[in-house]
């Protein structure tokens, strides 16, 4: 069989974590990996054929597939090169912040007819899969509400902060996604609480540090979010999903099972701290299935409106908390 | 020392339930159970004195206090009989569904002098005490949000639902309690998501029996409350109060320790089921408290205005529900 | 319904006990306590006729059954005065630490045609029973072998000591009772190897503080138990049945279901540290069960075997421990 | 930095899984792999030179360490030759079952100054790994006592159970390792008690399935193993350690933190079931140690001592059931 040859787009900490990933993959040759300031001794020792132009990517005639894993502010840019080039896309998230933006490039997919992916890895983190299994298999029975806790170990830089479109477009987009993913169903309006609880950067930027988001799906389920840009004690990941049999909910990771008890108290693990640890095998799977999906020339299991959807979702909680009032996803 | 003397008004299940407790103890007489439909044996068999009248209790000068454990509608009367009387009063919630209702019986206690307890057991449960005082411990810090759960394990019947002022003045009501206990802040504003998802019954009485309710305190802190009328697994009483330097959480309580483990997977016990069960320590400690407060000339643990807040913010959350926005309980 | 008359025979912190939870139960009249040493304001506190001298128990004509909860060395002498006296009798553990006194006081009830139960309260525990009761539905299938974890919080004092019979006669006598509970099954032969770990005043004492006890039982199945006198962070108290469909096993009981993270771990309750609190349901059951065998006429849960046996087994332990070999019970 | 050039002997189940650790490895290079039945399509799409000659092995002077994977019996030989031909050696366990042929073979590896490390792989499991450290470090104080639960998912095949040296040399030998690592003592007497209880299939090969092995260790600790070759709900091992300061242990792992409740109960994942996914995180530790004490010529982290002592304490175990006595591990 022919092995899947791949083109990076992204040397940065998320790039160089998918490369890693492809180049164990026996069905995959890693033809080049571009990046204006890439990590050249990197490069060098995985024998990885590199170049400081992502053009030389997207121009390269040998290469079936792209992983876009450049700065966000490119994603779209990038998806519409590769499409252009005929390339089927994994592409990391968000496509853009801007929904018109993204409707551009998906148009650029779907004319070039290439597969697209688009990163949203939690899908396929294996507590929350199990989650979804168990719910398509009705053992919760009808879904009541979905409950998602995620709270980041601790805030990003300032610099971050600005560029980042607010916690809902960063990271709560990862939260509508997966209640998308788990009820199978689309969110019709939202309602987002928000404060400046962790750090004042966040009032600086426009931002909130932590939100609480309901949401109502067109089938009728409830959702809701909690977010916090600082859990000093871990990444805190959790998932309840909520029905007429019953409840299933996905935990935290820890690093061991140990438990201590002493006169002071008993004592486990904190949660996994860093999300390239919690989340190391849906990192994984994502890429396998983008690869299978070309093999087998299937549907890649996130497709271009799930990259859309969750987008047009944050605008309209980002509204929400400025007009301190329910909106509905369509009004965006 | 000479016992405090007790009447009671009220002797359905809760009546019973708080008369047992309290001829256990050592520093109580109970002298007097009134009601219109007293269970006769189970009065015989206790040896206490009963009526089917409550102004027996009410006109008696040998009882200093008096437990109002009537059906909800008569709280308010019964209040003002009791303080119009001179008699300390531990009065079952709600006081009232109308907030006028409620002010006009307080301010018949406070003309009176007498002391009042309102009947909000749940901060008296050995968890949620552990949770308050490791809050007020400064164990988490400052509070970022509070987010409880509480659903119950199987809707009450119809005639019930008709006459119980809906999910958010039935239900709900001790959450807000909760919410206030645990932050020792008022709630400012509130926006509350609903939906008839477990039985068509609340529909037709106007009611939900699915909400998510979402809470601004006057000090910045969020809390969230997530309700529903049915946990087919059990009574699912939990809550979480995270903030700067950690969270702290308080789960289920079971019947065992036991866990099971076969081919077919990992078996542990579900959550109680009755709420007396899970609260019956707690059904105690607020009766001794109240006792405590008599013998010492203290203010008891939960005064007037507990009684009267939470069916503000209730009636706030049922106009947000009504008209799909936010509402400040001022506006009440 | 006629009551059941009771006197009790000792009045320290077991004899409070006991007696507190009888006079809770409809069914009970409690005529009589009696100790050398009985403390008047706490038995006036609760009504009670009480004396100085136990034959004023024995020798009272209105008295049914009689509770034996004196100094454990007076038990069989006082089991033989009750037995004469036609009384029924709850005995606390140990009848005796010497086979031939227990068999002696057995004859006497057996003679008298009285009910005897003795005070393994510990099978009474709603934890234990319920693997009891799995293990009994065939949950865990043929028993392979039974695991069972006894540790005390602290050492007993140094007086204690010197009288108790030692570590298998003292502490895990209950485990020898737990194991012929769970397995349905008398014990074959025992090893033990132990050690001086915790305290120097166990070794002058020519006892051990810490043990591990290998029991083969007549059906073939296997045992072990982990014994220690000092577990710091509290009373460790855990069973495990092991057999060819799987595992149940009972963990500790904890004063709440509280979790605290921070930045320095995952912390939860200890276990319980006091018997008195980890087993007072335990206590409460094993006397209305005792209640129930005389009213309805029916063997006491706990019979006379079950008295002589543990110590059977316990000797056998000693045996082993001293002579460094495996020893059968019946070589005793 | 010169790669370390690696030979592996034995490419069944275990080779094939080191080797594919090893590909992953940046620091190393597999110069060949030998096995008389070599899997030749998994072998060349790894891109491995292979040979059905384990001497092209041992015969190549491009080689600096040699993993010996081949079947048990064989390890030995194995050793001898690679130590002959001055390779450093990684021996899976057990070197031998016979005494005289480990210490020969430990002679030959002196002899040939090349580094030994045998492949006690539970010793780098990250939970047990967790509990050495915190004993190490005083957590739990002077040790009174560990104890191991170790149980297979199911019993191996007819025709290996005769081969395996019975179950204290195949199974319990890991235990006795892990009870050396971590207490840093070395075991003084050992008592076993076996019964054949889950296939007849042990009895016929003069073997037991079920076992619990107590231990006294030269520095006065006690130790306790329970096995079995048949736990249905999947792989258990588990590990505490008990000490004057308190207790720290490890739990099993699972494949997800899911749990589900319904009206059934609450379920939960059971353990991994199958040691290759169990152990993955440690075959992985043991070879980059390995592999670092060859380029920074330092002592292995299991030398030969480690292989050589748990065959003794088997041997006692083994004699010790057979006996039915306590046997001092000098006496083999």
């Amino acid at each position: 069989m022919n092995k899947i040859t791949i083109g990076v787009v992204g040397a940065g900490r998320i790039g160089k974590l998918h490369t890693d990933n492809l180049i164990r993959m026996p069905a995959v040759d890693v033809k080049m990996i571009a990046d204006p300031f890439i990590d050249e001794g990197w490069a060098t020792s995985r024998g990885l054929n590199f170049s400081k132009d992502p053009e030389a990517v997207f121009g390269n005639p040998e290469i079936n597939a792209v992983l876009i894993l450049s700065p966000s502010p490119m994603h779209a840019d990038h998806m519409i090169k590769a499409a252009r080039a005929g390339k089927h896309i994994f592409c990391e998230k968000p496509i853009a912040l801007d929904p018109a933006k993204i409707r551009q490039a998906l148009d650029e997919v779907e004319k070039a007819g290439v597969k697209l992916q688009v990163g949203f890895n939690r899908r396929f983190d294996p507590n929350f899969r199990k989650v979804k299994e168990q719910v398509e298999a009705g053992a919760v029975g009808d879904v009541y509400y979905v409950r998602i806790t995620a709270r980041d170990p601790s805030p990003p830089p300032r610099d971050y902060i600005r560029d980042s479109g607010g916690m809902f477009l960063d990271m709560t987009i990862h939260d509508f996604d997966m209640v998308r993913y788990l009820t199978s169903s689309e969110v019709e309006e939202v309602y987002a609480a928000g404060a400046v609880l962790v750090d004042k950067a966040f009032e600086e930027a426009g931002d909130v540090d932590t939100a609480i988001t309901t949401i109502r799906l067109k089938n009728g389920t409830l959702a809701v979010i909690d977010n916090s840009r600082q859990a000093v004690y871990g990444y805190d990941q959790r998932i309840e999903v909520f029905g007429s049999r019953g409840s299933i909910s996905a935990a935290n990771e820890v690093h061991t099972t140990t438990v201590l008890m002493t006169n002071e108290g008993v004592r486990s693990e904190k949660p996994l701290d860093f999300f390239l640890d919690r989340y190391q095998a849906s990192f994984r799977a994502e890429l396998e299935e983008f690869i299978t999906a070309i093999e087998r020339d299937t549907e890649p299991p996130v497709g271009g409106m799930d990259g859309l959807k969750p987008i047009l979702i944050g605008l309209a909680a980002k509204k929400s908390l400025v007009e301190g009032r329910l909106v509905k996803v369509d009004e965006s």
